[in-house]
C-alpha cells in the first residue's frame, strides 16, 4: 500500500461545493489502496479577509499575532474537509501544523521548516484514517508559538510531510492542468509538460513561472520526492517533477523545457560610477544591508575618456523604493552621479538542461528575438537558462516568438536542429 | 498588584471598532496597576457562519472536527485583540485554550474543564504582557484533541482561569449593565442588582435568567471567585456576584433578589398511570435513559374510583420529541393511557435567600398572581426559590405583578412587609 500526500489550494476549496468535490477525489485515492495525507490551504479569499481585518485594528500587526490570526483560515478548511470525507463514509481526522509536527524557526510570517515529526499523522493513518493537515503553518521550536511559512507555504508543507512520511508522491492540486511550456494566457499554443526535471523546474520557478515556488521544488529535490502538479477540476494527468521519469512513463528530457517570463521586476541604473576597484562592492553592500534581493547585474564597458561607468541591476518592483533610498543615503560614500529607475521592463528566460550539450541555443534565442524586433537590454545565463531583459511591452511577442522558434508550439511536429559554434 | 480576568462576549467584539474599544478598556485595567488576563469569544456571528458552513458539507458533522472548526472563531478574535492592544503601545500575547492550559474531558461540543495549567499565561504576565485567551475551548487530556465547552463556555473559561491564577475578580463584560431584578425587556422598572450571593445567582440562572450560566456561577462558587458582570459599552459598575459583598460595598442581602421567567420549557402529562409503587420510577427511568433533563415534576392526587393518576413534568422544548418517543416506545412496560404534550407554558420564579427567614413570601407571591388573574398549573420550591408554571401568554403580566408586589420596581421606596404564618 502506497502513501500519497495531496495538496489542495484555496481555489479548489473556495466554497462548500468545492470542499465536497475535493472530498470525493480524496476518497478515490483512498479506495485505490493508498494511505492518504491531505494538505489544505484556506478557503478562497479567507486569508485576504483576515488580513483586511488585521489592517482595520492595527496598521502594523505584530508577527506572532498575525500568524495566529491567519492560521484560523486553514483550521476552517481542514475541519470542513474532514467532515465532508466522513460524510462519504470514510474516516478522517484533521490536524493543525503544530499537531502534525511541522516544526519551524521563529521568523513569523515567513518561517522555515526545520523538522517534521509526524507521529500523530502516522498513528491516524495506521488507524485507517485519512489525515487532513493545515498547510502554511507550523509551531516554532523554541517558543512553541504558531508560525506561518509565507507565500506558497502550503506546497512546502505538503512536500515536507511527503519527505517525513516517505511518500511515493506529493500531488499538488491546483486550478491549472500542470506546468506549461509558457504561460498559456500569453502563448495560446503552450503545451502541458508531462515530465520535467527538478533542475529545469527550479530555473522556471525562479524565472517567473508561478505554478510551483522555488522553495517547494528545492525541498522536493533535496529529499527526492516526486511532485505531480495537476488540476483538482479535470482529473487529468498533470506534470511530473522528479529526478527521472517515474515508472512506465517513457518521457525523454526535452532540450528546452519552456519559456518563462516575469514583469514584476524593475531596473536600477547607477550612472557615473568611478571605474576603480571596490565601487561595485560598495554599491551591492549598500543594497544587501537594506535587505533587498537583486536578480541580474551588468556593468557597462567604461568610457576611457571619463573613467566613469554605469552599473545596472534588476530587483522586485516592491523593493524599488527601499533600494533607491539606501543608495541615495550612501551616495557620498559610493560617489556616483545619478540613479535611473525603470519599472517598464520584462524578463524572458529560456530553460532546458539540453542547452548544456546542444550548441547554438543561445544564437537561436537571440535570432528569434531579433526577428520579432525585440531589443535586448541585459543578458544573464546559467548552465541551463538564458535570460534577457526587454521593454515590458515587448514581452508577450517575445515569448511567443521564442516559443515557436524552439518548436514548443502544441501543433508543431517540427524537430528543431541547432547548428553553430556553441551558445 | 492585583490580577484581573476579564471576559468579553461576541457582541462586544463584533467588528474592528468593537475590538478597538475593548482594547482601550483592557489597557485601562493594565494602567490601573493590574496584571490582566482577557478571555474573548468569537466575533459577532462568526460561530453561526461556521456552523452554517459545516451544515453545507455534512448533515451530521463529527464532534472532533466540529470543535476544530468552531475554535477558529476565537483564534481570529483573540489575535485581532492582541494586535489592537499592541497598537496602543502595550504588550499582549494571545493563547489558544490548549496553549493556556485549559484541559478538558473528551466529550466534544460540551467538554468539561478538568484542570487548568496556566504556565504560559503566568510567564506572559510576568514578562509584562496582557494575556489574551481564547474562550470556549480546551484540549482533551487523553487524546490531545481540541474541544469546545458548549453554550456559555467562554464565561466558564474565564472563571476557571481566574481560579487557577488566584485572580481578585473575574469581570464578565456583556451588552447589558448587569443582572437585573427581572428581564428589563419584560419589566420596564427592573432594577440593576448591585450585589447578589452565589446561591441566589445560581437559582436565577436555573430559573431562566440568561446573563450568567449556572455552570459558570457554580465554578465561581466552588473556588470562591467574585464575578463582576458589567457592560463593555457603558463603563458603569455592574453586578457583583460573590459570597459576601466585596470591600467597601455596604450592600445588604435583599430579601428577594429577583423574578426570573422561562418560556423555553414544555410540559408532558402522562395520563392514566396505575397508582402503585414503581410506576413513577419506570417513567423517569425511561426519560433518564433517553438522556433528557427534566425540571419540575408533579403527581396528581389519585382518583380513588379508578386507581389511576396523572404525572406531569416539565423539560426543555428541544427535548420534547425525544421524551415523547421514549415514553411511547416503553408504553407497554409502563402501562399508561395516553400522553399530553403542552409547549404553551411559562415558568415564573421568585428567588431570594431572605425567604428562608421571612414568613409569608409564598402567600404574597400567590396573592400577586391571583390579583393579576394568573392561573397556576404547577408549583415547585427550594429553600430560596418558588417557581410556578402558568400559561405562556400570562408570563409578562405575571412577572410584572410579582415584581411590583415585592417592592422591586426601580421607583418604589416602599418596604414590603410580609405577614402570615410562613411561606
Amino acid at each position: 500500500m502506497g502513501l500519497v500526500v495531496q495538496k489542495y489550494g484555496g481555489s479548489s476549496v473556495a466554497d462548500a461545493e468545492g470542499i465536497k468535490r475535493v472530498a470525493k477525489r480524496i476518497v478515490e485515492a483512498k479506495k485505490n489502496g493508498n494511505q492518504v495525507v491531505v494538505v489544505v490551504s484556506a478557503m478562497g479569499d479567507t486569508t485576504d479577509e483576515l488580513i483586511d481585518l488585521a489592517e482595520q485594528v492595527s496598521p502594523m500587526p505584530a508577527g506572532r499575532e498575525f500568524d495566529m490570526l491567519l492560521t484560523a483560515g486553514e483550521r476552517i478548511s481542514m475541519a470542513l474537509l474532514a467532515m465532508a470525507i466522513k460524510n462519504l463514509g470514510h474516516e478522517a481526522q484533521s490536524f493543525t501544523g503544530s499537531q502534525a509536527g511541522v516544526i519551524t524557526d521563529s521568523v513569523h510570517n515567513k518561517a522555515r521548516i526545520i523538522d517534521v515529526t509526524p507521529g500523530r499523522i502516522r498513528t491516524a493513518l495506521d488507524e485507517g484514517n485519512i489525515a487532513i493537515v493545515a498547510g502554511f503553518q507550523g509551531v516554532s521550536q523554541d517558543k512553541k508559538d504558531i508560525t506561518t511559512l509565507g507565500r506558497g507555504g502550503s506546497d512546502t508543507t505538503a512536500v515536507a510531510l511527503a519527505a517525513a512520511l516517505d511518500a511515493e508522491v506529493c500531488e499538488i492540486y491546483t486550478d491549472v492542468d500542470g506546468v506549461f511550456t509558457a504561460d498559456p494566457r500569453v502563448v495560446k499554443k503552450a503545451r502541458k509538460i508531462d515530465w520535467i526535471s527538478f533542475e529545469d523546474m527550479l530555473e522556471l520557478a525562479s524565472s517567473g513561472s508561478k505554478v510551483l515556488l522555488h522553495r517547494c521544488v528545492e525541498y522536493a529535490r533535496r529529499y527526492n520526492i516526486p511532485i505531480h502538479v495537476r488540476s483538482s477540476f479535470s482529473g487529468l494527468q498533470g506534470t511530473w517533477v522528479s529526478n527521472e521519469p517515474i515508472g512506465d512513463k517513457k518521457v525523454e528530457q526535452a532540450i528546452i523545457s519552456g519559456v518563462a517570463h516575469d514583469t514584476s521586476e524593475a531596473k536600477i541604473t547607477v550612472v557615473g560610477v568611478p571605474d576603480k576597484p571596490g565601487e561595485a562592492a560598495a554599491i551591492f553592500r549598500t543594497i544587501a544591508d537594506a535587505e533587498v534581493n537583486i536578480d541580474m547585474v551588468v556593468q557597462n564597458v567604461s568610457a576611457a575618456s571619463t573613467g566613469l561607468t554605469d552599473i545596472s541591476f534588476t530587483l522586485p518592483k516592491t523593493e524599488g523604493r527601499k533600494a533607491i533610498d539606501a543608495l541615495e543615503k550612501n551616495r557620498p560614500g559610493i560617489g556616483f552621479e545619478s540613479l535611473r529607475y525603470d519599472d517598464q521592463i520584462g524578463k524572458i528566460s529560456l530553460v532546458g538542461a539540453g542547452m548544456k550539450t546542444n550548441p547554438g541555443v543561445t544564437a537561436a534565442f537571440f535570432e528569434a528575438l531579433s526577428n520579432a524586433g525585440v531589443n535586448i537590454e541585459l543578458i544573464s545565463t546559467s548552465e541551463i537558462r538564458i535570460s534577457v531583459v526587454t521593454r515590458a511591452d515587448d514581452v508577450p511577442e517575445a515569448v511567443r516568438a521564442v516559443h515557436t522558434a524552439f518548436g514548443l508550439d502544441s501543433d508543431s511536429d517540427e524537430a528543431v536542429v541547432y547548428g553553430g559554434t556553441g551558445r
